[in-house]
């Protein structure tokens, strides 16, 4: 927190030095930039979904191994036109803004699409193979970590898996039962984590790239942030799968490993941040406070 | 996480129960309702700022407990009309919006307040006496709670007490010096908790009413979200401390009292909620995910 980065640089020259200053550790920003390639992946084409608002496209990455049967789903409803035209609908401070259908009395006909799911709130743990645990204590579940990119968390106990509510991961909509969803409204948080709903909804991704386009969106004025009128709504031209745009149109987005040594120390300069900006490192980093460092592949 | 309230309603009377659905219980929409009037404490003018920007008035609570000589010091800066004119710098997704003077080359002229003010990053435990204790474990602080009012932490072994980076809260911008910071560069955190942040920043209050204005502010392109054209910025019309405006022209918020049975109530409302529309009770409650409620005194 500066006032202003060049204010920051004449001001630090002119200070006397803190009695206990924290030695130099690398930033965030500073492992990203020394990560080497093989720290980096590509986004699949067949996990990979554009989002067309007027301000730009948004994209997120489906995560198959925990919502299977939601992310075929959702790969069919793109591929039938569902989205084209729909709108975001609602968009709740501190909260989510969600995506669907707005016409309640003649909803969109489905084609090859599933009408409702069983939920996948949780998966059976021996399923996600792909998890690398984070040593940090966690409130809500017993282990907490990443998945192939994804927050997520465990317990032995039960033998369950599931993906974390952090800013940016995207779930899908449901009325009261469990069962009641298919990914045609889905939503991104937007806001401080909503971890109480972890195991309550399908989570079936996370915003790669564009989460300032849907998190600036003007508040709901209506209970639980809908837009009350059809003129508030943002129009979503279409959403569309990576591998159905031609390649020259694809995003060269490529999420870092969470599996990588270049992972593993974003979390720790996250959690014990040097000086001399940081006079007190935390010594901890929660779940939703590890970024999930992306980039723009070159092209070849 | 529903599609629409009313489609909510028209498919919960289909859909068969789950096996092992969860008990209703009061929601913390219903615990407020049912608060008595003893559960709430009007605003102290003397520690209210008005923050006003186009899209509207930005309300906030100041914390002179914990940032006694900052609390001091802007309402020196509001009072000499410090703020007035001055604009929105920065908004960085996920992170703050910060507003203080954008002319680098010839900084406003202080008048009564002062250029910098030793840091207020934690204070003596001793001195928050109106502390009220969350059961539920925090990874950055050995305690977590709230005094009156306020999201906060502390180490009975280090005999510290601080304020907690929760969404809406207000610090104190500075530079690398501990001792940097005036008040007169203040951010609002608009995403994610940054708790790495705590005991590394004066926080000096909170944002009762108006966030929405803030959060929604276009990110800036620049390095940590500043923006980079002036046209960009934000207009700051002015910043009042509520005492000086006229009673009529005052917002009326009452904040829950955090020692009261109602709030009690709220926190376990967020903590275990009831069916039938949660499958699963979280059975814990991250600190900055307590709502702290607030409501508008009726008209006398």
């Amino acid at each position: 927190m500066t006032r202003r980065p060049l204010f920051l640089l004449s001001i630090a020259l002119t200070l006397p030095l803190a009695a206990k200053e924290l030695p130099p550790r690398p930033s965030v920003a500073d492992v990203v930039k020394a990560a080497p390639d093989s720290a980096w992946r590509p986004l699949d084409p067949q996990n990979t979904l554009y989002l067309e608002i007027p301000a730009g496209r948004v994209v997120i990455e489906l995560a198959p191994v925990f919502a299977p049967n939601h992310a075929a789903n959702i790969r069919a409803l793109v591929r039938d036109g569902y989205f084209d035209g729909l709108a975001i609908l609602r968009a709740q401070d501190n909260y989510v803004v969600q995506w669907g259908d707005p016409d309640e009395d003649k909803p969109r006909a489905l084609k090859t699409a599933k009408a409702a799911l069983p939920g996948e709130f949780t998966i059976p743990l021996r399923n996600d193979t792909a998890f690398t645990r984070l040593p940090d204590r966690d409130g809500y579940a017993p282990q907490v970590g990443h998945s192939n990119g994804f927050p997520s968390a465990r317990d032995p106990k039960t033998g369950q898996a599931w993906l974390a509510h952090c800013y940016g991961m995207v779930g899908v909509g449901r009325d009261t039962g469990a069962d009641s969803g298919n990914g045609g409204a889905l939503y991104a948080v937007i806001g401080q984590a909503p971890r109480q709903l972890d195991r309550n909804i399908t989570v079936v991704g996370r915003v790669v790239d564009g989460m300032p386009l849907l998190s600036v969106l003007p508040r709901g004025p209506g209970p639980m942030g809908f837009y009350d009128r059809a003129e508030q709504r943002v129009p979503v031209a279409s959403v569309k799968l990576a591998a159905d745009v031609p390649e020259v149109q694809r995003a060269r987005w490529e999420v870092m490993r969470t599996d990588s040594a270049s992972f593993k120390a974003v979390a720790e300069a996250q959690r014990n941040r040097g000086g001399p900006w940081t006079k007190v490192a935390a010594g901890h980093v929660d779940l939703c406070n590890v970024p999930i460092p992306v980039r723009q592949r070159s092209a070849e």
